[in-house]
């Protein structure tokens, strides 16, 4: 899977991926012309991403000269040796990953209501647990944090997904991966597997 | 620990970080002013990120306008409830993680030699228990396969590393945290508990 346009079932995975992954990689350009890469913790919805900051720390410095981002989620599922399906030759060896890249422009959020919504997305999401008083733009105990905190929102203008799971490979070396996995029974070897079935091109309807 | 000159015992810890990370995420310019973000394999040594891919893919050509480019590698160890350490606000969310990021120069690797040793970093750090042919330039099964291959070897000239452990928090706030750590006991929430101890600037020598 690696296109700019999704079905409503690629679209409902894509949001289950970013509802399970607490963090991804912002990159911004800096003025000095080398790109900048930051890890943070995100919230997705509505299509939109979420990501927060010191007022005066550098990334709202760069993102007040440029306000063009990518932004990236990625997470490995196994690691394939070369000798699942090679005795001799280290070639083989590959990840099998998912990963999800938008670009757009990261827009500043200043409405107090806004920013109390944004961050009750962040919270359900890193917290879904529970356990705090409701964020409210009214709450006088919240509003001199809503207010110090920055918060931005990245707009996706366009969309890339790479779900890898040996969709190139077929017959018996997709047997013995499949084989190889099962016998290691590390913690995602068994949702490999499944993933591995789920996106093959020979089994989807 | 955010600083860009380490000590020694810094620099050590860097390095076992790196090794125990299998992939991070490069950031290059777009001839379109856009920052692009990709998450990859890499393999760490002797100073020096090696990185790999399609001779014809989009890194090779992007590599080839400008060569400048940052690396970061992060681990989220623990998300922090707010309720740790405050029964009533949400505020005091947060997440403990490790991250390095570099930023230097890609260069292309095109020495058979050079090439050879580069994938053999990588297999060593990825397929640590072995089980394939070593990778030798001279080896008519792996020169094919050496000449297909586009490898890249990023060249730091700026490092930066946050592990962010909680440093700031201090007293009973501290210890709230280690204690719901120790409760709740997810995977990696001991080594958490380590980390703290470990980067605390009161506990260090």
């Amino acid at each position: 899977m690696r296109r700019k346009e999704f079905t409503i079932e690629e679209e409902q995975e894509l949001e289950t991926f970013l509802q399970e992954m607490s963090f991804g990689f912002l990159g911004m350009s800096h003025e000095d012309g080398f790109p900048r890469v930051i890890p943070l913790n995100f919230a997705y919805g509505k299509g939109v991403f979420y990501i927060h900051g010191s007022r005066a720390g550098e990334k709202m410095k760069l993102l007040k000269q440029d306000t063009r981002v990518t932004f990236s989620v990625a997470k490995e599922y196994a690691l394939i040796p070369s000798y699942f399906t090679d005795a001799e030759l280290a070639c083989p060896a590959t990840a099998f990953f998912k990963s999800v890249t938008v670009r757009g422009h990261a827009e500043l959020i200043t409405d107090l209501e806004e920013k109390a919504d944004a961050f009750s997305i962040f919270m359900h999401k890193l917290q879904p647990e529970g356990g705090y008083d409701t964020i409210d733009a009214n709450d006088p105990r919240y509003i001199p944090q809503l207010k110090g905190v920055a918060l931005i929102k990245i707009v996706p203008q366009e969309w890339t997904a790479k779900f890898k799971f040996g969709q190139n490979v077929k017959g018996d070396q997709r047997q013995h991966i499949i084989d190889g996995l099962q016998e290691r029974g590390l913690d995602d070897d068994l949702t490999t597997i499944e993933m591995m079935k789920k996106y093959c091109p020979h089994h989807q309807s």
